[in-house]
């Protein structure tokens, strides 16, 4: 159950609903405008089709509250919570033409987000008993970092760096630019960067095999991002930074690998798919007039 | 090929990359400051790590160079185009910071547009001989609906109404709230919304069986959407319409069965995993110091 | 009575009123903050200097409350209510500072919009007793195009497509573009449409003779636009058509001979200056010290 | 000719005509996409279909280079120019397509401006030979004001204070606001305002009879406004002030009564009419394919 | 005691008070995120650290209660009131981590604003007993104006023309420029601006020498602004003008000489060091758990 | 020289530019209207008129050039440089009134970055030879931390975590917190905070006494915050910590004891007043008509 709960802070939450529900139209209606009365009042239940972790019900809320102040919604489950195919997870009350014009941008919302903590869910059952902690990364959707990152906390994951501005790592394009500068050693290269970054950073190190790997702890990596190793290579990297890095380890991540990398030893897992790859969660709001 | 790409204008593409790079922190981006020098030139190549339908390139060129007006970006396949593991999409040069504070995002968009045409494509290639067009639905990303309708057009797809102010849907829900007014002969409900409506919409109707088809062609619809129908009811549902309205599927479209689908005799096919559920594209940049 | 009063969203109106109230320096009206008090009371009526159709109460409301919390609005007619000179429309109260710095808004939204109904009310009494429906057009004051629209409905009248995405029209320069690109038989043309838009679209062709009105009514035209045509072609046209298609009028229309055009036959009239040359009906702010 | 042709800088230009095209869905045209192809050329005159004063060539060629740099505009005539019917007023050249979605929303800017401008201009030449000038209000459309002002200076009027932070006028309510706070003497009221407000601002007192307009000027109003006055009360008026004050006329102005009033003497006329009931002007797009 | 406070209305301060918080990450707080748990409640006391004049407090309220509508805000002074070390200026309570996050921005406003304050406060008592009023300049925090024109009235000033659309002030650039038309008497330049500008705007003109000065006043200037002038030059100006304009000095304005200069029989102090080199007067919050 | 001159994205200018130029009203400035004609054009330069660090150059071009593209400007020094009194910075040329429209503008940013930068310069100055390092805080002005951040740059400071959600800081605030839920160990708290924060920040802890500073050491602290410590205080601190965490010390540093801290041996100085309290350098534009 995620700790995060109460960050989705109203007015962000607003803004990203309101957008969306102007893409959809959901102001002018016409379908819903001919056939529903401005008095008529119905009564919605949000159901899981599907079995898996939910995230988003407040922004669910946010959007079914936003065309109509005199919707109510109620949770009947709290974001983090697995759920299984039947579970009703919100009941929401009101103008039936309010609801019926919101219900495709909440339910957009919620089976996204769900979708991404379903499965990270899934990546860390995986790993339970082990020390790895599961990553997401930046390879989030354009414009719902916010949102797909505490997706990812209420799957039981972890953030890494939220920007480019809010954490360091050294990747081979930096080396190669770097080199090219005539910096061609990696000890000297983490020197440039701690002394040029903010002193409350962290310098991550991105290495690509065993040798770059003893020069990155050589040069005082805080934490070492092990690219694209195999469970093997991984192993034994773990025994040769011998605790005086964290290490993390990124790179062609399934649910078939996922508890081989862990119990190498690693402390951190990041997979791009947490946010670029999952599939919906299946949800639908069924509706009554009331 | 769609014909569809020059309809992506510069301003909208500058409104949302700008967006996506001040989320990414790529104006403040700390390593990359620390190691490359302002002066320093680099070129990058776009390369494709699985085969699919690339979509997206003028988004990923708006990306590249909203940073820097120095960046050049060309592209070297058009959106639309089938690419194999391997290709190269595209090529971008310039100042090397601005390249790599850029990169990030432009993949974002890139990887998730290709995903959504490869996707699309997958279905349209399954029909093809038929009379069916694969249609995408409203269960997009919020934000990024006209982003992600044009990458359906890459993939061979059309695009259903864009939102609920620009066609007539009339479902289950409305259908019950007209009930509740003492409204319930569906083609009632099919005449006053034709009376409510622009008279430039068709009126489209969703039906769940056979017996709601019979009176939703009685009222006129001019669209019926047969909702999750079985393929032999499928097939009973259009040889009962006979050309007096236009045919849509939809609900529970897979791989496996959209072909017998399509053979039924349906005008159009809408599937909602298009741009909820489609897997990302795996894209990289491949960066040199020029 | 417009059935759209619940369709003008609370965030809409603020945005739109708030930007209006910026633009007149209503956050800094000095001439108020020297002369009246934070604490003093007032109050206001709104009254009609003429007779006509009221529409924009709820916009006014907005702008009158969006200053100030403390303002109340209770309206005394309704959108949509015929009104005679003299006629209170709404009475508000509250701290007379706010009242007075929001007072010019919300009459320039009231009398605009009331115009507009105005209007559209003189247009759609004319044609009672016909078939002819009275529309808008495109011809909308930029940035207000819902409002107006809105108003519109308060005044009998319907709307016609949204936007250029939201209904297909081809008119003469398609039909000279499609013609140079060795398109040149309508009946091409409108087949060349119809897969290309949405199908929850109907396809409209404006045309200028009864030539190109065969032509159109051949090719499946959904609706035919006669453009400028006299009462007389109008009526030929409408028997020609026999009901195959939707017949609008549009071009040249006049308090004097829209009648006539209705009683030719024809299902809709479309009238730009609704929007593009109502003059504004005459509306005061009565206050008073409370 | 307005001297102020330049002051209707770029970026505000762009904002208004960028809002104005997603309104009326200028990029997702789907006739225009459907019938024309990218590459496919073309021109275009505007042409006044009626006389008056042109005003919005900077817009309209804002709004037309807007949606695509491959546009050209090019001025036939200049803003404040007085055209007659079939004067050619600008020629536009560049991708058909892109013309064609950007103008409805050129022409709608373009004619509501000469409108304001035609009708001014009007007023304006009804008064040469006279001292007085003609002024706009505050009576202007939301969030076209600064447009709008524009178009009266193209014709031939002037502009009254921006908005409520850029001038002080002391009217009725003020004064019955101030008399509640035991302020009933006008002197006092005007030397009231006079310290709390601007150094740099001139007072001007509304008066609505000989009484208060004696109390003005003993007050040592800046500027006084006769409100609805009869012609020959005007002229008792003028006498009375004697050049000690700016006199300024206001209220039921029309086409009929404006010189008599200009001729009684004073130095202004402010006419709200010319902005909230101006009818637009005719003027059309006549494109050619190229 | 300014009379303007009613006069910062909520939705301004939410616009600069959300968008100062999300510059200071106050809604991704990690260290609160992290220690602090979402039910637990604490209060605080903004007390100040120096003796100045208070301003702000209303921004700091929007500030504390923008995240989380359960915390409470309750001055304790109001804006405008002198205080000494020690004083508290406002108590808030509510959810704990609510507070924290918040804690950085409310104060960054309030000790900006009361630095203007109590650097004006200073001034405006130096010259207590003469003519001289004090007055803000132009030169503020961009985006801020609106908030340090209000410190300025909280210290005892009055404010300057808002900006250059809102009064007239011919400068030596001015009149360089217009020599260079062929304009290079004066009183002519006066006579120009009085034409071409609104007439509810005196004109005020800055003068460098006492030969400047005599053509502004024969040559009706409403205001003249000795420029950088000593206090004896400041007396002949005085003397010169003899009550026929008002006199307004700037340039070089100290807490040393501003007493002289006021003595010397100025109306108004313009002083640019108000808003652009106030000190930050020392406030804190002291949160306890609760 | 600051080696981050590039990081200040032409788009981030703009929007802060064109903000503060809608401010200043710099798009209706009457008085340039009357004076200048739209061909005049005109040459400044821009003079430092005392000594001290130039920063904002950019700034400064973005605002002269916003209004009007014809507008030139070319940089006479780089940000970073210093200056004495007399230095021409910067030299701008095009039309006139543009110039003179945007003058104040460019100025406002000029001299509040350049008085940033030169204060920084003073601090940085006085600890030359030791290994402090002069650090900015989080008490910016609101909107504009980006270039003021920027700005201690050019003085030769560096920036501390750019805000909330960019490092993690644990102050007396959040150990009393921690501890009202029974965690009141420092190690622990420590502990809590490193598994909830993203693993690529150090953790800071602030310490107001010896007691607490052992704690937080053995806690495992990666930096510590003296605060508001004397300088015999610091120098036992520092050898206390004897190298196992980074030591920064902050609040009440002077011009005066800058020096002492520094040779106390600790490796960061953060300073508040840089920020919240630099006076702006004074700056002129000299414009000659060309």
């Amino acid at each position: 159950m995620p700790e995060a709960l109460p960050h989705l802070p109203a007015h962000l939450l607003d803004d990203l609903v309101l957008a969306a529900l102007e893409e959809d139209g959901a102001t002018d209606d016409i379908t819903t405008r001919a056939l529903v009365a401005p008095d008529q009042w119905g009564r919605g239940v949000f159901v899981a089709k599907d079995a898996g972790v939910v995230s988003g019900l407040p922004v669910a809320a946010a959007a079914m509250t936003a065309l109509d102040e005199e919707v109510s919604f109620d949770t009947l489950v709290e974001d983090g919570n697995r759920v299984s195919a039947g579970t009703e997870l919100a009941e929401v009350e009101g103008p039936l033409a309010s609801i019926l014009s919101a219900e495709r941008v909440a339910l957009n919302f919620l089976q996204r987000m769900s979708g991404v903590a379903s499965l990270t869910r899934q990546f860390a059952d995986s790993v339970v008993g082990t020390r790895a902690v599961i990553l997401d990364t930046r390879k989030t959707t354009p414009g719902l970092r916010v949102l797909e990152r505490y997706a990812v906390r209420c799957g039981g994951g972890q953030n890494h760096r939220f920007n480019l501005a809010a954490g360091i790592l050294i990747k081979d394009n930096h080396l190669a630019a770097a080199a090219q500068l005539g910096l061609d050693d990696l000890r000297d290269v983490i020197t440039k960067v701690r002394h040029a970054a903010p002193h409350t950073l962290r310098v991550e190190v991105e290495v690509t095999n065993l040798v770059q790997l003893r020069e990155a702890i050589d040069g005082g990596a805080d934490i070492v991002l092990l690219d694209n190793m195999g469970v093997e290579e991984i192993r034994t990297a773990v025994e040769l930074v011998a605790g005086r890095a964290v290490v993390e380890a990124s790179g062609g991540v399934t649910m078939e690998n996922v508890r081989a990398i862990a119990e190498a030893g690693v402390d951190y897992i990041s997979i791009g798919r947490l946010t670029h790859s999952a599939p919906a969660l299946d949800i639908s709001l069924e509706v009554a007039a009331a």
